[in-house]
């Protein structure tokens, strides 16, 4: 990568979707990135086609010095231009001497984002220095990072609680700025504290004071993060800051996704490469599990619930007409429509998923009545079936058929876990069961007694039913039903499984991890072994 | 509980805050409420200082009938009042005859809430009427319901969506129920697709056109639903409808927590009982308890990230004075500040946490320099400190300590967990240990692996330290690091323990569930044993 005034303009030059993730997004509660971690994250973000990617603060932190080494050498960026955040120069230090500055050049990042003081309380208390002086800090550091040919976006940090409390004060520091040849000054909501009409009011006053071109930096500590961002569009911003998923320090940012698809999708706005925004279910989801964070599952736009229908009215409606109870078409972002199976939906929710399924239960009442009644008495005992569609389906099938049908029946199973005096551990379990009338006996170990319950089960099975191999466990989720009752709550797992083409989810719930851990182990090479084309004896 | 035209005016009648957590935030994804459930909710909200509940739907749900029945005998409203929800009577039936409105007046709820379409389409597409037959169906049901003492409210659905495309057939809805007797006319954004500037120019165009006193009804299908419930306050509407944490169908209703906190704390308007806004963050998590979701860590105002610092840079401004990183004073809603633990933080912070243990890392660099490396490290393989406080003050003073400074230590532990022929479960668990030089053996048994084995270890230690016996866990929650590798991924516990006065929470990584608990637990004695005012042999 090669520095740039001369290179060509982006696309999307006239309006800026800029990305925090790697910098601000990793500030929230529970995140902790490694290089490796940004690395993809970059990948994901260039992918969706954000043209900015802010990477960290080369010199503050040796991982985000080497990633942007790393970025520069091992990403071959279609869309997006790394962004290098550091602070203005020292108070009394020459630009040229500070090594934070000097660490900003280091790492060749096309576009720097300086962060400057903007409320004449902080840069008193927080700065220790004088107003004047931190004006200067501001032109000098813009002035120098441009004649290194850098571009240059100035975050007037905490800049509406400044411009509230001495407007002339703030606007110095964006006329500042701007005169020393920065490209866009950043109106950030550092506090999170502004709502959307102080916004607006405040980011058409700056633009007709300074004509400079503004940016939106919102954070949600009011819970008006998104709309704040899209309040300053309104108001003339043509540069939006945010985080995938939202994540950043305290409550977290404006979440990139729900701005983004406003833009696209209410204001008509192409920000985004063509076709980017149906990937962004995807690259939500992707970037949560390189986070190591469940994807928040009512999240605007891409959560797995934002397009799950459950009120019987809403079923009733849907059964008319989709578009009644969706303010988008959830393809557009790569989501998608679901019925939810529960008690509040009632029959017409469960007949549209029997539908789904292959199963007449429109034309079968009796059968339809059995399901519904069985499914809330199985919710009241912690079942859920909405993110467990294998075991809905085998409940609708033992129900349609009259009888509990398996390709195999438990006799018994015993794990042991063994911390071992030498500090090694041991995890064995034993299954016994009968399966076409045979009884086998088996054992498995494994790094913890779940795995080798797995273990042994799967070699019960194997020499009986060979299709097992291409069997695979993919996520394995534990919940504590009752929150405060310590160790001797119900437990309810949730497996994920697969087979190459096709995934499918189980649910059991027990006393304990392991004994809800076997009923979807068992629930799931059912469904797999149906899924393979078996059918179990009557 | 009397059906009241005639009662006394609330307090607030000026403004209304109107909770629907019972109705609309039961159809969120994951949630199913008992009638139980449902009457501890309600007096939480009660004791908040909504103005108004809304129950349920009485007649569509036996639950919901049982619920107004129970409700009105066993809870005493101090602040809110009881309100039923229901739609219009069924087109071409006279009011009088149609058994969905007889059933709200049943119920005995003094208020009742009335679902009218107001978008031409969904009259014509889902009611499958005529637009002057569904106007007659507003009005009629309004006229009855006011003759028999009710107070009505009207929610027109879908009414920004009907008013985009048809605004005079969604102004005709609002004037036939204004006209017929309704208190207020409740805008709903049904489908959650409108912006805060779209809802603040309809609120205002409806009001100038029809006079009638405005609610606002926001779902957050796009992320602006605290925003648009602003956007309509702003615009004149003095009712707003919310949900407890924003529950509620597929993405969630407006969450009324940070609706009315900025209400109190940014509009200088008193909407709640004094006092009662302290008690927000409290009320909030409680209520999470009842439907059993963890509280939203990060939700603004009162998730436990709401006011937690991690930034290095905010770590250091907050030194200096708190402010100047928050919104509010968070003890305003019940919440408190935090300082975070983490490899982010660096030296700040880990300093700032010290002081509030009672240890002068800043006296000591060296110590908070080993610290900060040993964090690092530990984060690295999956521990997090920053929701495990007790653990970190271990690792504090064995750090000072120069060693690992323990009561016991371990010699072997092993759990068995049998699922025997007869379908009986049995757990047991042994544990080998040395506690002030002796050598014990103890076995437990529980309703798991874990619980036996915290089961042995006390019976361990019991004798040793009677001190134990005031020590419970309380909270105890599992997590799957890697998502997608199926059972062989690493675990992480933390366990919440108390001692009656005071809670702690302590963590455990390890490859399985069990060797992860017995960290978890092996810290949580540790520290109780230490606020029982033991010190450790050297």
């Amino acid at each position: 990568m090669t520095t740039d005034a001369a290179s060509p303009q982006l696309p999307n030059d006239d309006f800026h979707v800029f990305d925090t993730t790697l910098r601000d997004g990793a500030q929230r509660e529970g995140i902790h990135l490694t290089v490796a971690d940004k690395l993809t994250i970059a990948r994901h973000l260039d992918d969706f086609g954000v043209g900015f990617i802010e990477g960290g603060w080369p010199g503050a932190n040796p991982k985000d010095t080497e990633f942007f080494q790393r970025a520069a050498r091992e990403i071959d960026f279609r869309h997006a231009r790394l962004v290098a955040f550091g602070a203005t120069r020292r108070a009394g230090v020459d630009v040229a001497e500070d090594p934070q500055v000097a660490a900003l050049l280091d790492s060749d990042a096309p576009v720097v984002t300086l962060v400057a003081k903007s409320h004449d309380r902080h840069v008193e208390l927080a700065l220790r220095t004088t107003l004047e002086e931190n004006l200067a800090m501001v032109a000098d550091t813009v002035r120098h990072l441009r004649a290194h040919g850098r571009r240059v976006f100035v975050d007037c940090e905490h800049f509406f609680d400044g411009y509230a409390d001495n407007p002339d004060y703030a606007l110095s520091v964006v006329r500042a700025a701007a005169e020393a040849g920065a490209d866009v000054v950043v109106l950030c909501d550092t506090n999170g504290g502004a709502l959307p009409a102080r916004v607006d009011a405040t980011v058409r006053a700056v633009r007709s004071a300074t004509g400079a071109r503004l940016g939106i930096h919102a954070q949600d500590d009011s819970g008006c993060a998104v709309a704040n961002t899209l309040a300053a569009v309104d108001a003339g911003a043509t540069h939006v800051q945010g985080t995938a998923n939202g994540y950043g320090e305290r409550v977290g940012n404006a979440n990139l996704f729900p701005v983004v698809a406003a833009l696209e999708l209410k204001y008509d706005r192409r920000v985004l490469p063509p076709g980017a925004l149906t990937e962004m279910t995807r690259i939500s989801h992707a970037i949560a599990e390189v986070v190591n964070l469940p994807p928040a599952t009512h999240q605007p736009y891409v959560g797995v619930s934002a397009f799950a229908h459950k009120g019987g009215l809403h079923a009733s409606a849907i059964k008319v007409d989709p578009d009644l109870y969706q303010h988008i078409d959830p393809e557009c972002v790569g989501n998608s429509m679901r019925m939810l199976v529960s008690d509040m939906a009632g029959r017409a929710s469960v007949e549209l998923k029997g539908r789904e399924l292959g199963f007449d239960l429109e034309g079968d009442r009796a059968l339809a009545g059995r399901v519904v009644a069985r499914i809330k008495e199985q919710e009241r005992r912690g079942y859920t079936y909405e993110a467990a569609d294998a075991s809905f389906e085998l409940l609708l099938r033992d129900e349609a058929a009259g009888a509990r049908r398996r390709f195999f029946e438990l006799e018994s199973w015993r794990t042991i876990t063994d911390h071992r005096t030498d500090g090694g551990m041991v995890n064995e379990a034993t299954v016994r069961l009968w399966a076409k009338g045979e009884r086998v006996l088996a054992t498995g170990e494994g790094n913890g007694p779940v795995h080798a319950l797995d273990q042994a089960l799967r070699t019960a099975l194997e020499r009986t039913f060979p299709q097992l191999a291409r069997i695979q466990l993919i996520d394995y989720k534990v919940r504590i039903l009752e929150g405060r009752s310590g160790t001797q709550s119900t437990t309810r797992v949730l497996i994920t499984s697969g087979d190459g083409r096709a995934e499918w989810s189980t649910v059991g719930v027990a006393d304990n991890v392991i004994a809800a851990s076997w009923q979807a182990l068992d629930d799931a090479y059912t469904y797999g072994l149906l899924r393979a084309g078996l059918r179990p004896e009557e």
